[in-house]
């Protein structure tokens, strides 16, 4: 396995999309020397994106909490997350009625923005949902798990409609050794449960790729090849940069340790273009 | 579609088999008419037995469910539960240790009598798993789903140890067109978020029917061609029924409505040997 | 459900995607009126371009084949397959090294031209898997099922390489009552044998909605609100085109017949805009 | 890791259970020793019977083969096969008709036994189904992939019928490296495709082991604390077996090696109850 210096790799590059958790930060805060390194490739002309699976707030929110980590220079015009995907097809895709959510009312607010009305789940009548259009999963916080599963398995039940989930992740990390059930779990319950084909954003997805990519191509010019995807996780971020046709850099910092790197790649078969142990080494 | 008379049917084997919920009583209480049924196939030499997929009480407490709901024929020896054939399992193969329990404290109950030392999912630490020596899925009640079902998760993370599942369902009816999330479709969200391999005890599985016919055994000797299941639901009691070489008994008083009975035959592939209305036509 | 014409709906938009396969023709031919149809959108200044999941010929070729059924309306600058995604992911990521393909030659010609070295299933040594870089699911045909679906297993035993599968439907029909195993079964086969992620290309993948509506975009501009995809088929072509965010419209002269639309919609909340009885009428 | 003496442990049983492939013997042939091994617990008193996922041939062709190898011990009346589960199926459910297999003539005199018509998939007329009762795959071996998979998908669309898979392993290895796909991966492709419920027997499957555990009942009375089953492959012999409530035993002569045996035992869940080297030290 070669490990190799993430400046080297990063610099044959004019565009770096970066994960968030695991590579510029943990449950703890920012990784020591993230902030240089970004002011260090920004200096040599190098831009940077974070593509991050999260519904839960807005980018603006975003950035604030990075602000607030001690890392200014992600700014909200630097986020993309899968809860902007969502966004937008709801906005093209919905035009009429109201919107259930499952999640915060920090979450819901985000996408009210478009011009939608929206009613948690807790607050959903099952006797009255003939205004209902469409059901979106954005938190796992913010509803009542013992009634709130059941109920959205039956409003399924009751009307078809169109079900977006927000955030493909199944899990986040909580603490050193803990996870939490993220939305992309909830959804992999409720999925079955009603029988309807749910649409998902988020990596591994293109969709968010894509979109990344279009933002991006709106400011400067670019191609593919001049895009580097720098993820801790093979599933999310590596798979789905590798199928949307950008190259891929695994660090070693969050999700996979150094010692299951090779071996994992090999049973998973997929295969990052470089490795690096973190984004500061 | 060939509708038969259910006397007919079960007269022509020794033991009948019935599922609970959808052929004998539903949400609302026992179907008028069953007692009647009973009383006469008993006095025409056939023995009946209920098979039913709930871990959440005792034999003896379903018995008095169904004295209470005015069916005091279904006595304790008379019901064979998924819950039973789990307390089998735990008294074979869990020799030490504290069980974890997910459910009420009445399920628990019922798996302390074969003397194991059981605690309930809301009261477990993470920090002192030593002990911990199975998890046991037993009723959808008696726990907090925000917080408890990530602390599965967790668990089984930090400690390998074998998961029952004593319940197969993964919904069970509460209205006349609503259903609650049954034990089923929780361990279908642990499992993958786990990655382990639970154990899962009720039909369709076979052991609950093996269980079944030794116990019937034990009290007289009969053969596979001599026992009749019914059942209203085609994934469970029918192709559990069919695998496991009896003959089976599809009615159309609980899942299966009449008028899609064919087609869904047709599109699963399960075929019962008999279709009746209900087992009171 | 509410049955518009075609005319009318198509009358809405800029830009329209055909699925081909149940659209525009069947295993018999082109339906009668499709090519007068096209002609009439043309006339109202609606570009339209065909969307198919198909790797086994090029654009040029699938164009000859319409060209050959009374279609020349539709010539290679229309196409879009599944199979130009899978030529643009090996041009962007597989840079040296053999590739190995199972399919025909004809469909190996077509990814060849990237400049990529190609080897038949058929052809591969188990020993000597040095120079192989990756493997492409093409075609069903042009290899032998018996021997190469296990040597593909054993190939990605031996070697960790990206699989990519140009194709993702299962089947295809073959006459009007039967059908055949299409690549996306068989990857469906291989993928859980050799425990690697595949990388799947084709409807209701977005990949193919975006390389199809940035292709558009470089020969006019235009925005998601003005382009329709009509399909068949609910759980490729509208749902893909309702998560990329465009309009859909469902035609029953395929896959979903008249008599079941609303039932199947209902049954799987996948919602097209329109429904109409095909894009003759 | 607590590695025991197989000795030692066997002598804690009066029956055990053997997995054949990977426990007795490989693709080479019988274990040295293995022999020396199975008189002295039959000198010890100690029962043994072989439980295989095996549906191509007949027990007495099964013994046959053991013989040739060296295993004369192994007769007839030892061996419990996935083959012998499904004849008794078809002999308990199947009345009338012509049953389809897939697999070799020598597969298909077997299940013929019980006194049903059978006839190839290969010479199947898809114009011609009527008498058609059953589908069951008994081998990989004897018609051909390219066209008999898919006719097999298409007899299914055509007409419902019970499909039985005679052997639930979708891999068996044929040399040190390489696998061949079984029936189990072939039914894993056909299931899906033809939207079918599939009847499916052999380990881990409770049927094998209930039939293994009453035929050895038939014989001497024991209960399953007596019983120890031993087997190289946690997903089939060892979560088979603890769910079916007898002891286990891992041996790493097959396909779990001693390196990986601790890192596969935490992560899939599945705790064997003593861990061997082999069936010989």
């Amino acid at each position: 396995m070669n490990i190799q210096l993430f400046k080297e790799v990063a610099n044959r590059y004019k565009v770096v999309f970066f994960d968030s958790y695991g590579v510029l930060r943990n449950y703890q805060g920012v990784y020591p020397g993230v902030r240089e390194m970004l002011q260090s490739i920004e200096k040599d002309g190098i831009d940077y994106y974070v593509l991050t699976n999260d519904a839960s707030r807005s980018p603006q929110q975003l950035a604030e909490s990075f602000y607030t980590k001690g890392l200014p220079e992600i700014t909200e015009d630097k986020i993309i997350s899968s809860g902007m995907i969502a966004k937008d097809y709801l906005e093209h895709k919905i035009n009429s009625g109201k919107v259930v959510y499952m999640g915060t009312e920090q979450s819901a607010h985000y996408i009210e923005t478009v011009g939608l009305q929206t009613i948690s789940i807790s607050e959903v009548d099952l006797n009255d949902v003939e205004e209902i259009s469409a059901l979106v999963l954005l938190d796992d916080e913010g509803f009542d798990w013992n009634l709130d599963l059941t109920k959205a398995v039956n409003l399924l039940r009751k009307k078809s409609m169109p079900v977006i989930v927000a955030n493909t992740d199944t899990t986040y990390p909580r603490s050193k050794e803990e996870v939490s059930i993220a939305v992309g779990g909830i959804a992999d319950l409720l999925e079955p449960l009603s029988q309807k084909t749910f649409i998902r954003f988020g990596k591994p997805d293109s969709q968010i790729f894509n979109f990344a990519y279009m933002y991006v191509n709106g400011i400067k010019p670019i191609e593919k090849k001049e895009v580097l995807m720098v993820g801790d996780t093979l599933k999310t971020d590596i798979i789905g940069g590798n199928k949307f046709g950008i190259d891929t850099c695994l660090v070693l910092s969050g999700n996979v340790q150094a010692k299951n790197a090779e071996l994992l790649i090999a049973s998973t078969g997929i295969i990052p273009d470089y490795i690096c142990s973190s984004v500061t080494t």
